[in-house]
């Protein structure tokens, strides 16, 4: 099958046998994928992977042991535990020091006609939420970690530092608390989406210093950290949603005398994210900027790559 | 009166008037001072502060509107709040953002025959305290600050990294919780008293990553980070107790990877400090380098900056 992964070239076509699922996994012909910003991290070197990217999917399940699963559309949780460790048996498979990821570490991805996945990732989609929508939930259910990390309430003022997709995802995940919300971003396109999806955008120059209980950082940039620093208030935390690749450099005197909490969060639970999504709590229709066959793939991550662009879908079946 | 301070030419004797307590305030005739870390921090220019160095302290009231203050032995807590703001109504006076920190920020510190504080920071301290223990009350109510943010009990795995003085302090109370403990360090000697005090001192070599749930990185150094952030599990937490002067640098990727928190953690709560020391719970005795006369701090000061020494103690009536 033909897959598109990162290879010693950079990333390229190439072509891979048909993945035969193990016992316990299904075989997904994949419907609809994204491009997350984690790819483009990917390609750039982050976590040293060369192999089929791809990690935000919805398939239809087309080979499995039990049969009850086939037909299904479902999508997958990307970690895949060892299932005997204690951190597996401590339901922290997402932690598993054994683990694979689809399509990050140590597993193909799902830029692929096909991919497989143990049963246990695996979520039922219902009716309510097509394909194009689908492929959110796993980015969604990340947005959704930093509410279960950080439980939110009426009482907090929260800020979402960056505007870029998941920026726009998580400021959705956190409004369903019932938390004070803004966000302030550097692009005025995807700011403008943020005010439709409802979300209270403010100016940088209208932030008050060490102001918010809880600052979400999603920029993708090491200098947001800097930024999230400065508007904590003392004693708040600062959630670290960006993956970047490289050192991260920071005056670590605020985070003493503040005493700041600061929160690495990355991958969560898929079942309020496709619930959230179903019910439209969170809006992703305005954050495509398109939707581009896989035998253009490359010019759709090269789409992705572009200053402006939000998420690029690649529609697996053309 | 005669003062040891920071001064635009280093660290210098000074001449001061006798400070003059407010209202509501006290003037303590100074009986014994300790010299801490943030001390030579703020020599090397952490915080921009210049004025007088100092604030771990006993002392005697000998001035106060308040008849009864009189006379009485007292250690002091060195943030002094505006009193008016949230923070302030909140209970976190030490967060004031118009707070000045004694021989910190804005008020001159206990490096002097006299100073003076608000009683709001007084604690009595009791007979079975006598002036060298009570002097470590500040840096062991910072200790207890630790236990405060992170409750800890007979379940947790904790290590601290560090082998000074804040990091012995540390490490005997969080023994006070029933944690697995155990403390990694580069100083033969300083490891030599870590077992005199019961701590269990474990090897580079034999420490396993990834494998602690809490570790207080208390070396005063920006590598101690790097090599916290290597041992503790994912999801645990790192409390960073060093203050120091200038930028740190980190790799983040593990902290958004293994969703680890990252905690600033600075002055704490003197009542557990206070009876911790009077009880011996704390030990603080093979902790004190040396004893020096005021009218040598500035040799006391030299030796508290030496690779090797503990804590420097000023007596203050010499």
């Amino acid at each position: 099958m033909r897959a598109l992964a990162v290879t010693e070239d950079g990333v390229a076509w190439v072509e891979r046998p048909m993945p035969a699922p193990q016992p316990g996994e299904a075989l997904i012909r994949v419907a609809m994928a994204g491009i997350c910003n984690t790819d483009l991290e990917i390609a750039r070197g982050y976590m040293k992977f060369h192999g089929v990217l791809g990690h935000e999917l919805c398939g239809v399940v087309e080979q499995c042991s039990d049969a009850r699963w086939i037909g299904r559309r479902v999508a997958g949780e990307i970690n895949l535990g060892c299932h005997a460790c204690d951190l597996c048996k401590k339901r922290m498979a997402r932690h598993c020091q054994k683990r694979s990821v689809l399509g990050i570490l140590g597993k193909d991805g799902c830029f692929a006609t096909h991919v497989t996945l143990p049963l246990a990732n695996l979520h039922v989609l219902p009716d309510a939420l097509p394909d194009e929508r689908a492929c959110f939930v796993e980015p969604t259910a990340a947005a959704f970690e930093i509410i279960e990390q950080v439980p939110l309430d009426t009482r907090d003022e929260v800020l979402v530092v960056g505007d870029g997709k998941l920026a726009l995802l998580i400021a959705q995940v956190i409004a369903t608390t019932g938390a004070t919300l803004c966000l302030v971003g550097k692009h005025e396109s995807k700011l403008a989406i943020a005010r439709e999806l409802g979300i209270r955008v403010i100016d940088r120059a209208a932030l008050e210093p060490k102001s918010f209980d809880v600052v979400v950082e999603a920029t993708g940039s090491p200098s947001g950290m800097q930024d999230a620093i400065s508007w904590v208030r003392p004693r708040g935390k600062i959630v670290l949603k960006s993956t970047y690749h490289g050192p991260l450099t920071l005056d670590a005197a605020p985070l003493v005398i503040d005493e700041l909490h600061l929160i690495g969060s990355r991958c969560g639970p898929f079942e309020p994210a496709i619930a959230a999504l179903a019910s439209g709590a969170v809006r992703v229709e305005p954050l495509i900027s398109v939707v581009v066959p896989f035998g253009d793939a490359p010019s759709g991550f090269a789409r992705a790559s572009a200053a402006g662009t939000l998420k690029v879908l690649l529609d697996m079946r053309n």
